[in-house]
């Protein structure tokens, strides 16, 4: 296939849009190729199973006019970073080929995002590999970010923040869509889990001058060629 | 004077209540006796005037209750942390003998708020002055924590976080009655000045799991006698 | 039975009495129920036995007065964070239900201390999982810090420090009850391993203007609903 | 005059070809508008004088196509951040107009550096003032970032790196423009202070992945409208 | 074996020498007694094989005049942090018996090099234990640092930085050496991966004044006798 | 006169002893020439005099064995970092020439020491000043490390720590002889003044496996020669 432009890897439905839902819709517009994928399917939850899920998820693809998404079925609450799992995600990096991965953060309170995290930095080392029985062809996704959406109240300085003000509702519907994990069951007093996103991703537009904000991660130094090239 | 519990020292009329009027409005709810201490009269500004700016502020702090508010007259936009500057501080530390004080963070756009941080460093330090011939006795404010009400689009990593949450509205009305600063001449296309303030609040209110807070610094460590005085 | 206020889990016996010794004597001061789960038996080590550590630990749970302790059976040594040992350590918090966890620091040389730490987030995480064979049921412990018994001599900036000099001689009692670990075999020149144990109880107690003090870390923010709540 | 995209802030005449002679020359590239302006004359110094110094940097101006330059003639060695010189530096940037600023770092063992670091935060908020007797129309400069021509072995972690690989040599040339600074009386021994200017550079080059960059710093969040801006 | 002064502990043949080659070359110019162990033949690789890989290590054994060099035959690109790595390589540290260990930082792009830092710190623990059934007498490694050979652009701050100019070519030669890792098939344009790593180190150089340097990390507090032992 | 090897300068008389008396100590064994300047003669203050704290800084400078010991006679508690303070610190820098100076952090309740610690950086830049009115000749002080004798209860992360636990009880008797300053109408009550910082130099010590330390900070990379010459 052709090549992704950009990957968002996903521990669960609905950890790409709850985070990145934004950067995704922006990238779309600006004629990206943009795909997600999810380790789990994210099911049993007290509120879902693996058919709401799943029409939650195709509604948020819909919303969001997603290139490509897929699931890896790896096993939810018990995702475990060994060389079986690296070697599937390596093999999805090989397909897709992604100019940028988008990846959980390292640090959480949820075993399933620590392991996703750390399974995305193994993987693409994997894929770029030469003499081997992987599918595909060797690939090193070239930039790798890593995103929050952590199961602590937590969110580390970000190396940059993308301005969504542009395509807030629209990234608000694909959170909303996940109708059984957000609201479902969930307190109707104000502040909602879904006021509590959103009101994050207020905060990270204030914070360059912007309504709505999305931040991200890099570990390595961002390079730029323009001064022009910043909000 | 009978000593207070809080003494917010502010580089300007408003300062106080855009950072920490919520705090403020809790503590005086919780008895304690509450002051704040502009450095100026923060005119002339493009909209106010010094009536104006002054209506505002006994506004604020009608809606505030505030046990007490006063204005140091040091020139607006220039204030210097020179030897007068620092006498005339700490004699008011030395006569209103506060428990804790809430002082401008050190880093800041303006530099008159650069300036009122490290007064109030250096003014707690002459205040428990002996053998100088300061008016009023010797007095060393035991806390001083440090507000963000600061010119740059950045809020440090607080030491805690103070919910707020109950006095929302009542510290929401302290900050609009500064309508010639916050709201005349502003765009009122979303995000408002005042958007952007409450939003704030909700994000540190996110980060201790209620509706609203507001963040302190300390740079010593948070001491506690009991582990059941967190949140 | 009724819940816990608090759980320390300690890779081995003695772990919790030298960290957070006072904070435990202090809660059950503070009528707190109290409790200690320790990992593994800690043996073998090269002054002990199965008998003296568990005769040594018996001791200092009657010294501390603690309201519950148990044993996870895990292998000493050769702790791994795997599912089988998330699972028990949830099943455990499923049972005890605590209001707030301490849990190793999670950069040690000691592997079993490494392994605890990450096992601390992932049951805590598995504890509130409903549809799941768990037994008991579904429970998020609501508070997790992380305290300090590291086997490198890193004291990392912690979010607030416990005054303990109430309970100085208490807890310290608890520490020399481990005689097989603390004293026997070990150099009785000064510092001890017991004076090094007190003597950072001092440093603490002195950042927080009293005599000694135990720090803990939070990776959120901390949240108080008064500034009287401080030291 | 037309506004500038782009105003160094040196204290002395070569400050801004050494830390910054790369994203100059680029900027000038990409048709930005350029201007530097020296605060002081930077004499005497050991090989220098009035003349010389005049001339290497009339010499390094060429070499990078300046669309201006000017001296702010605050007394070499006393830089201090007073009203009177603040004044002077607001009055500059009402007439310059600047898109950005950039300004020396604030830690630094030479007290000009540290003295002119304050006075471009504290002239940037005088530029804005309206209802004052500063010369020009109220004009806040919307964006300054830190350089680091620091004399201490310094570079702290930057915001984000530019790449002047394709400007490497002549922003070299501008360098050894300042011939009685950098080269005369220096040892000729590898490395000469030369070589260190070159191969820091060579060091940030690699952080992006390319062969030479330039470090900022921004104190606030670094934004962006599109992934697709960053090397 | 007579014991080793230092150990680098390398996931693959040539991350000793491209990191620390010149802290090598100089400690066996100072008489020390310097050894590498390989945790695995690095093989394959695009234009590797074993036997040259292997021809590759002697040839840069010879020139750095190592002790003792040998390979813990782990298998490449999957090495595993488990309890039987674990053992074999703290059974290398009973048999070597090293006064300092040097290990491979823990952020990095490359699964490996993550699971070596992790099984420095397990191993270096399991070679302390008594009555255990690993081979070898009880030995406690007194020092573990890190050094820098990170598939990510990344270089943190270090403890210290040693000054290897007086061993600069020797250490180069010894990089050179692995013609198929660094040389061959790559990018022979200016930088090629060669003029990087040489050029990282003289950024280190400039940081403590010298031609060239190589940094360190220690997670523990640095001690010294005299402040004449610094540079 | 013959160089320093070590210049201390102090805000006040008593702060050299408080701080960095073991490092003072342990260099006069060394056979360093080591000094100390007062900037200030810290009177008055509530239990001092001129003639008392001059004979107790006296008894110090005895008990230290110090080769040098001077008062700049600056204001006490008004030291201002003014051009005529710099004047006369640099030239006293050209005059002792240190090969380290020890100056205060500058991070501190107490402006003078702030006022210190910046004087010390502008000094010894103004020392080094060729074709000045400065009396003596141009030297540059080549390394400047922080102590802390600070107003806060921080201590920050050092550089490295310095084992004095060769010199403890002569550097404590140099603390005690300041008895107007430190023990004088203190509380006699455990901790005392004097156990405090006696048990910090035991935290210290703790962090390098030895009894006491002392910590100093260096902004700039700490840089050395051999692996040997750390503890």
């Amino acid at each position: 296939m052709e090549p992704l432009d950009l990957l968002v890897v996903a521990p669960h439905p609905d950890d790409a849009e709850i985070s990145v839902g934004g950067i995704i819709a922006l990238s779309v517009r600006q004629k990206m190729r943009v795909g997600v994928l999810d380790l789990t399917t994210g099911e049993p939850t007290p509120h879902g199973s693996l058919q709401k899920r799943s029409e939650e998820s195709s509604a948020a693809t819909e919303i969001l006019q997603l290139t490509w998404r897929e699931n890896l079925q790896l096993p939810n609450r018990s995702v475990v970073p060994d060389l079986e799992a690296r070697r599937r995600l390596a093999e999805v990096f090989r397909n897709v080929r992604p100019a940028t991965i988008l990846a959980p953060y390292w640090q959480d309170a949820h075993p399933d995002h620590v392991a996703a995290s750390q399974l995305c930095d193994d993987a693409r080392f994997w894929s770029k590999l030469s003499r081997s029985d992987l599918d595909g062809d060797p690939f090193w996704p070239p930039r790798l970010f890593h995103y929050f959406s952590i199961h602590l109240r937590i969110q580390p300085p970000p190396s940059f923040v993308v301005d969504v003000s542009s395509v807030i509702e629209q990234r608000m519907q694909a959170v909303t869509a996940y109708h059984s994990q957000l609201i479902e069951g969930r307190s109707q007093e104000f502040p909602t889990v879904v006021d509590d996103i959103r009101d994050r991703l207020r905060y990270w537009g204030w914070t360059i001058g912007t309504a709505y904000g999305e931040p991200l991660l890099n570990r390595e130094a961002i390079g730029i060629t323009s001064l022009s090239s910043l909000i």
